[in-house]
């Protein structure tokens, strides 16, 4: 792969034309959107505008001009995502809040069904929520084994499987509807969290008969840094299940203001207190340029992005730990280095900002929306440049640089 | 009082100037500021800065420049206007999850006691976050009871008390010291919810021996609709009280990535996921405006706002239930009306917005910050056109005028 191969790519890309509608930061090729995105331009009117008009102007007039159901339309324009039906998908709260009303949910609706089963190594909140949830429904346990006992661990007693699709750090995806299917099998619900492939990957939870999700929307979903997550109840176990943390916003009739708690209809009954209107105005101009996209076409620029960054890793003799099939992961690869610490702060000084993760993983996010090609292409070459650098065959390197 | 008396009355008025660093809405007197404050105009720059640099351009450097320590800083700000230590405060979550954390730690830390007492009518998603918190801890309960029965209600079971401090819907305080000191003498821990009473009173929770308090963020705070809430845990507990919601920003190591969760140290663990830093970064100017404010002044304004209206309503035949001693209220006034609803939709007609609560409540709100007492004045004039009016003689009034 050639630069001018790169910008032949950048020449017929159905996507180039996205990369104007961010606010590209300056000198730098930022290969992290996948931990927080990078700013739409349509947020700064949309901010203004709920500024000036809807707060500073209208002010509590405004709860009945749009905010009020702010956490109900945003689930609406993130349902076609991940394959669910509008009214299936609420915004609102964080991903670890989300997780612990969806796992201690669970747990209660079954009686003979006590056990979460989960993956060690696992987005850490995943694991540390479920370890809350536990604790918070008598004689339930939490079974965290490794990806190949996962099936095995699975039986009589489990009430949920919860696992993240793409995982964080190795960008490895497991098959939607083939671990529900499984979970299923088992007699038990199925919890996702997509947090590392929503707007990555193409999501199709209502094919895969998906139970629960959870999501985040400051990654690949560029909702800005703390955004509002996502859940997800799959319609068949809307009134089945209930929200533990049980607050007036998802009372039936939060403004009645009575002493007994009375749950909504649908989805409203997991939202908890009041949602910041400034983080769902951010988010929901982000979603809105997902009107126009084609999953399919994020999914073909995603495996392009990869490719050439693989061959600069290849080239460069560095170990890539992500899958080598684009349906077997996500949209981020990794590879792992003995001071990859270091070569991430050395890549940094190059301008090109991606992430390490504990111990020894180079994380790099590919981002189709506003990444060029040539953008990737470049990283690739300075990648190989830092990795050539002597310094690293000094084993003191690490610790002489390891607070830079 | 005159219209000139008002005016002396603000030619006088210590806080006067701070009118202007509110961006007052147009043709309005603004009474709702209990509900959802007034937009403090260093917000908007805030926010740009937030935007365009912080996320925009620093992008997920952001982190280490500020952003992760935003719970803490934000904490500390509002420490001073409810009498805590700067390490005693964090800010994030709403209202209502800080409550869930803060009564299901206090019912597991003694198991002998495991029974939540709180006050029949109390805002209504105390009440509801409490059955949640019950449900999560085997044999717990909540006891709910009338005003005049909660110090009876206290026991050798009772695990917490749980007391909004000025009442929604009346503007009833409760003495922090004397009721705090209730419920130590019967071996149960303190918890106030402070949402209709921070910046609209002096509040001092460590003379009041205090042990847990909660605190809404967007009414007299002005931190913007929907900001993130507080939680304060006195120093002495912080070590012994486990958060239930156990997310990674809680972590001892949240960047470690382990699987088992560690609480960090002091109030850091009592953080669950990521923090809107758009919500926060509001909340942070409007907090900055309290650095130079006087509480006294404040209380001393709310008591001449207070006594403004109060005359309006007695000169208009209307019953007031809000107390007539300033150190047993809040910073609002209510009337009883039969109308109630009807009557706050024609006080909007002449653009005073207050609000109605249900059944029969019309509560004003009164903020020293931004309202002058020519203001209030105003508003008092046309509350006693209002109510003056005869449509109200017709008993098909409310009927008619439900909708509007």
């Amino acid at each position: 792969m050639t630069r001018d191969d790169a910008r032949a790519l950048d020449r017929s890309d159905p996507l180039a034309a996205f990369r104007d509608r961010f606010a590209l930061p300056e000198g730098v090729i930022y290969l992290d959107g996948n931990s927080l995105g990078v700013l739409p331009r349509a947020v700064t009117p949309a901010l203004a505008d709920t500024l000036t008009r809807q707060w500073g102007e209208r002010l509590i007039r405004s709860w009945n001009e749009g905010w009020i159901e702010a956490p109900q339309r945003l689930g609406a324009k993130i349902a076609p995502l991940i394959g669910a039906a509008a009214d299936e998908v609420i915004v609102g709260d964080t991903t670890s809040t989300h997780l612990f009303k969806a796992l201690v949910a669970a747990l209660r609706h079954d009686p003979a069904r006590r056990t979460i089963v989960s993956e060690a190594g696992n987005f850490p909140t995943d694991l540390h929520i479920a370890e809350g949830a536990v604790g918070c429904v008598p004689g339930a346990t939490l079974k965290v084994v490794a990806r190949d006992r996962l099936a095995a661990a699975l039986g009589d007693d489990t009430a949920v499987l919860l696992l993240t699709h793409v995982h964080y750090k190795t960008a490895e995806r497991f098959d939607l509807a083939d671990w529900s299917a499984r979970a299923h099998a088992a007699g038990a619900l199925m919890l996702w969290d997509l947090s590392h492939s929503v707007g990555a990957v193409p999501i199709d939870l209502a094919a895969a008969g998906a139970d629960l999700a959870v999501g985040c929307t400051y990654k690949y979903l560029n909702g800005g840094p703390g955004a509002p997550a996502f859940l997800y109840v799959a319609r068949q176990w809307q009134a089945a299940l209930a929200n533990p943390v049980s607050g007036w916003m998802g009372h039936a009739e939060p403004f009645a203001f009575t002493d007994g708690y009375r749950p909504a209809e649908g989805m409203r009954r997991w939202l908890v207190g009041t949602p910041s209107i400034l983080a769902m105005a951010s988010l929901e101009a982000a979603l809105d340029l997902w009107n126009d996209i084609d999953m399919a076409q994020i999914a073909a620029k995603s495996a392009a992005l990869f490719a050439i960054l693989a061959e600069a890793g290849a080239a460069a003799g560095l170990a890539c730990v992500s899958p080598a099939d684009p349906a077997q992961r996500g949209s981020h690869i990794s590879f792992r280095h003995r001071h990859a610490y270091a070569v991430t702060q050395a890549l940094i000084a190059r301008g090109v900002i991606g992430d390490f993760r504990a111990p020894d993983v180079l994380r790099l996010g590919l981002t189709p929306l506003y990444l060029s090609h040539e953008d990737v292409w470049r990283a690739g070459a300075l990648l190989q440049e830092v990795i050539a650098d002597e310094a690293w065959r000094d084993p003191a390197y690490a610790t002489r640089n390891a607070v830079t």
